[in-house]
């Protein structure tokens, strides 16, 4: 399995980099990060995204794992990625995205007619990409795979994996990673405490919903 | 807040991007990636870390976090690495791990008398170096926090968050990572299928377990 991620700047490195450890570590796949140059790429916080594949030197690919994050809205603008996207999809088994990655394959067609996921605070905007939102941590519709927000990369990977390489292969690699959380607070939307709810909309995604949406109607008319 | 992550060779990069998501998104915390020279270090997949700071241009730091991987058995007989661990933990208000970083604290003569955790398949070394194992994915000595393997250093960094800024900053951040997980097989030894265990074991853990055993006599002795 050629596992291919896609860089870009503004990345939410967890978003890659929770799949990125399941995928790594499990045997018979070759993980790639993939970007327009060899450039490196500023994550969301001080680590810099290496590529190891630039679009001319990646192999051909049996999954693509779309991250999202801050850069997203920059990066559904951006033919280079979504010509590159598209031109890859058709022969790629699995169309993956974490968090706000889904976005990018929305912006590249890939999630019409699609039920799909993304973080909370955008869910509803990716109607206007052609997809259906679906509230649920992993949606799989038929190859297309969509994560939650962030952490979710982490169940995502471990959901293909098993049905990719099988339940003991899955079984395995969550022993190794010691995957037994144990949070202590709400990451749901649904559950948190109201007043954290409130606050966390109106100190972040109230401003950063709009950037979201204004991107989607931009990527609704090019497409 | 002034934290800094020990990179070295062969880093288990969740254990390490993992708290990095949570501290480096928290207000009023600056996250530094730093080892002994600027070179870029290889993590245990295609990932490469690339310092932010070496041992001379880090600023005091208020917290050290130090991931586990492959290479930890290397690190603890790098007398730079545990050196300079010696030389920042007195001013740090915490000196905490992921995964096997514990036992690169346990070297650097920091786990005396401490109780601590680390990943489950080494879990019972840790007494080797002075430490007195407890099976808690997160465990709290005063100052000194120890984290279970990999993705236990989502619930240790949110646990720090709520001590350190208080519960409605960790819940406010928990909630931005949407951590809300639902692993689907077990991430326990005590619960995981027993063929699933003992292959695990078999194919991975028994010889890496000798491999930290020696490391373990080596830094006990010079200790």
């Amino acid at each position: 399995m050629q596992v291919g991620f896609l860089l870009f700047d503004r990345v939410t490195q967890l978003d890659l980099t929770g799949p990125l450890q399941v995928f790594s570590q499990a045997p018979g796949y070759e993980c790639h990060l993939i970007a327009p140059s060899a450039d490196a790429r500023m994550s969301d916080g001080p680590l810099a995204l290496v590529p190891t594949k630039t679009f001319k030197t990646a192999p051909a690919l049996d999954m693509i794992c779309v991250p999202g994050g801050y850069g997203v809205a920059a990066a559904m603008g951006d033919e280079a990625l979504t010509g590159w996207l598209k031109h890859q999809a058709p022969s790629c088994r699995w169309i993956t995205s974490v968090c706000t990655g889904a976005f990018i394959l929305g912006a590249a067609g890939l999630l019409d007619g699609r039920k799909a996921t993304t973080h909370w605070a955008y869910h509803d905007l990716l109607a206007g990409l052609g997809a259906t939102p679906v509230k649920q941590r992993v949606v799989f519709d038929d190859g297309v795979v969509t994560g939650g927000g962030v952490t979710a990369g982490i169940d995502f990977a471990l959901e293909i994996l098993a049905r990719e390489s099988g339940e003991a292969v899955a079984q395995s690699i969550q022993l190794a990673l010691e995957y037994d959380p144990s949070p202590r607070f709400s990451g749901s939307p649904d559950s948190a405490a109201p007043q954290v709810l409130s606050k966390l909309q109106a100190v972040v995604y109230d401003a950063r919903r709009q950037v979201m949406a204004e991107a989607v109607n931009r990527a609704a008319v090019s497409r």
